[in-house]
């Protein structure tokens, strides 16, 4: 598992770089960012879509599918990719952050986590190895080793014990995912919120057991801005320089773009697909809100700038029908452009990275978020 | 309006034909199916997926179009087709049997309908002059003349009285209509139920009138399937050889074949959409219940025959997942095997009937709603 990441160029005045991570399934470009599919699918799309969009792999969730259809299911069709026949590289996550923020019962011990199933109440018991032998029999193409997570704002006791028993179980995961053999990577979720003091402890044991790429969990969960982002660049500057890195559900563009500065490699979030389902889209220009009445006769395309399937054949009038009709092809056309716009950032993001532009980049590109047109 | 059909075949042994419809936005080979759009979009699936299935036009309601977005907002728009982005013919149904089984109150007069919106009450008046209106001002290629429909079991003299206005509307349609002069094209739709006199009546005045097609409405409402087809086949043997006959609302594969051996040349129903966004999806040898517990672990595509987007990609125990986790995707990849397995019947009933082996193909295919898989 040495050669599965090449840093392809580096920016000079940050430290954004472009590289390659190799999976089973192929190759990923990173900057990347992967379009969540919790159940398998990217919500509305067909896998076609999804490619059309350029998307290079797809988040699922072991949680859901361990509860629904189950492991047995998957294993039997072949695993994940033939299940769902996605042939594209695949990373799953390891289910920690819903088994904390959906189960009603959760009740964490060192040798795994006990919690009540969100769907029916049925008790389970997982431990660590369960956790990558879930994703081991998926057969997704990255494994996230399981974390111990706890909200913002937490005893500074119980977060000292999140990062104790993470890091045992990251130790027990890598021990398990070794004895595999498999040629799937293992990656390792780092926690410690934003003290520092326990997030470096959380990093240095992380990488003292070694993975394959290291991830940052618990943040961008209320913490403020100017920490949450402190927080990534002192773990980036910590992290090998030569492992990917992957900062877990953060959506924002802006903070997407501070990230890459500071050496971030990997993101994924609901934030595009659900805000499209929502009727918000983004464009070059700011958040536009599709059912707002100003564009019920409004001939543009959502962003004149923009080149997907929807831009190029619909109207923001046409949108917005769709939208207050609650026609599922609205979900469909909408989740369209918001894919391709984010998709269509992180091309230029891994552009302006090779040609040092970066800094320029983000200067044109950091307000459209809080703006609307 | 006298080229706007040809008919290119015969069956020897049924009144089967093939023929050509010519409209503004291009030809519609028949027999024909048009997928439901009844908001401007056929429910799920992108404009360019109904295209890959081969549908030759879609079909509107004006009911519903006039109410929302509203015929001033698509006129602004450039039109139906300008406002959806569709450019292929579309045929608008007037709005009757909308107005009749959606309305809580409706009030039908010599001089047009009075009824109540069903999304919000508001009273509204329509003149058969105004549905061609609307139509019109949407820019439909085929517009369907306002009927009266009463239900199945009506009392005679409510039938009766139902065939007398839907003449008289008809008559001021046909004189509204060429006042317009416009490349567009105007049907006509018979009413009369099951009652061969009515019937009879409804078609000699409509036909007397003078439209480029018939449509015969009132039926597959709930009477004998014996009586149905009785009826179909004493209307297409009284209506016009060189125009176009339309079955609206028919949507069993069984019946419909059984028509088209009775001249029919068009059809348009909600059946195979709805049943796909519902779970139950054609195949050549029956009916697939997909939430069946049965479909878990099943590796077959929906029907190994078919060649469609969804069958070519995904097994039953997928598409099962989807459909139990109600993902949204359920319903598109659904809808497009079902609309594909309409509409490649059709390419197969047009094959047939230019062969003569209309008959030999209705054998194979005739069953296959009854039974279930």
């Amino acid at each position: 598992m040495d050669n599965n990441f090449k840093i392809t160029s580096r920016a000079s005045n940050t430290s954004a770089r472009t590289a390659i991570i190799n999976t089973p399934h192929g190759a990923v470009e990173t900057p990347a960012f992967g379009p969540v599919a919790s159940q398998g699918t990217v919500k509305g799309l067909s896998h076609s879509q999804v490619n059309d969009q350029g998307a290079q792999f797809i988040l699922v969730n072991a949680y859901h599918l361990f509860l629904r259809p189950g492991t047995e299911i998957i294993k039997t069709m072949g695993g994940l990719h033939s299940f769902i026949s996605w042939n594209k590289p695949i990373l799953s996550d390891s289910g920690g952050f819903q088994i904390y923020s959906l189960s009603p019962l959760v009740k964490v011990k060192k040798e795994g986590v006990r919690f009540s199933s969100h769907l029916d109440g049925t008790k389970i018991f997982l431990t660590p190895e369960d956790v990558i032998n879930i994703q081991f029999e998926l057969g997704t193409d990255i494994l996230m080793a399981l974390d111990y997570f706890v909200p913002y704002l937490s005893s500074r006791s119980s977060m000292k014990e999140a990062v104790t028993i993470t890091t045992h179980w990251a130790e027990r995961s890598g021990k398990y995912f070794q004895g595999k053999e498999s040629s799937q990577l293992l990656w390792g979720i780092c926690q410690g919120g934003i003290d520092w003091e326990l997030r470096k402890q959380s990093i240095e044991e992380l990488i003292e057991i070694g993975f394959d790429g290291y991830a940052l969990g618990g943040l961008g969960i209320g913490e403020p801005k100017s920490q949450f982002l402190e927080t990534v660049e002192r773990s980036t500057e910590l992290l090998p320089e030569n492992k990917p890195r992957y900062l877990m559900g953060i959506g924002y563009i802006k903070d997407i773009i501070e990230a890459i500065e500071r050496g971030v490699d990997l993101f994924d979030c609901v934030l595009p697909t659900r805000n499209a389902r929502n009727g918000t889209l983004f464009t070059s220009q700011g958040k536009l809100v599709i059912k707002n009445k100003k564009y019920e006769q409004d001939p543009d395309p959502i962003d004149k700038e923009c080149t997907c399937y929807t831009c190029r054949n619909f109207s923001r009038a046409y949108l917005r029908h769709l939208y207050e009709r609650n026609e599922i092809t609205s979900a469909v056309l909408n989740t369209i452009h918001n894919l391709h716009f984010y998709l269509d950032i992180f091309r230029k993001i891994r552009q302006a990275i090779q040609t040092n532009s970066i800094v320029e980049f983000k200067k044109n590109i950091i307000n459209i978020e809080e703006e609307e047109i």
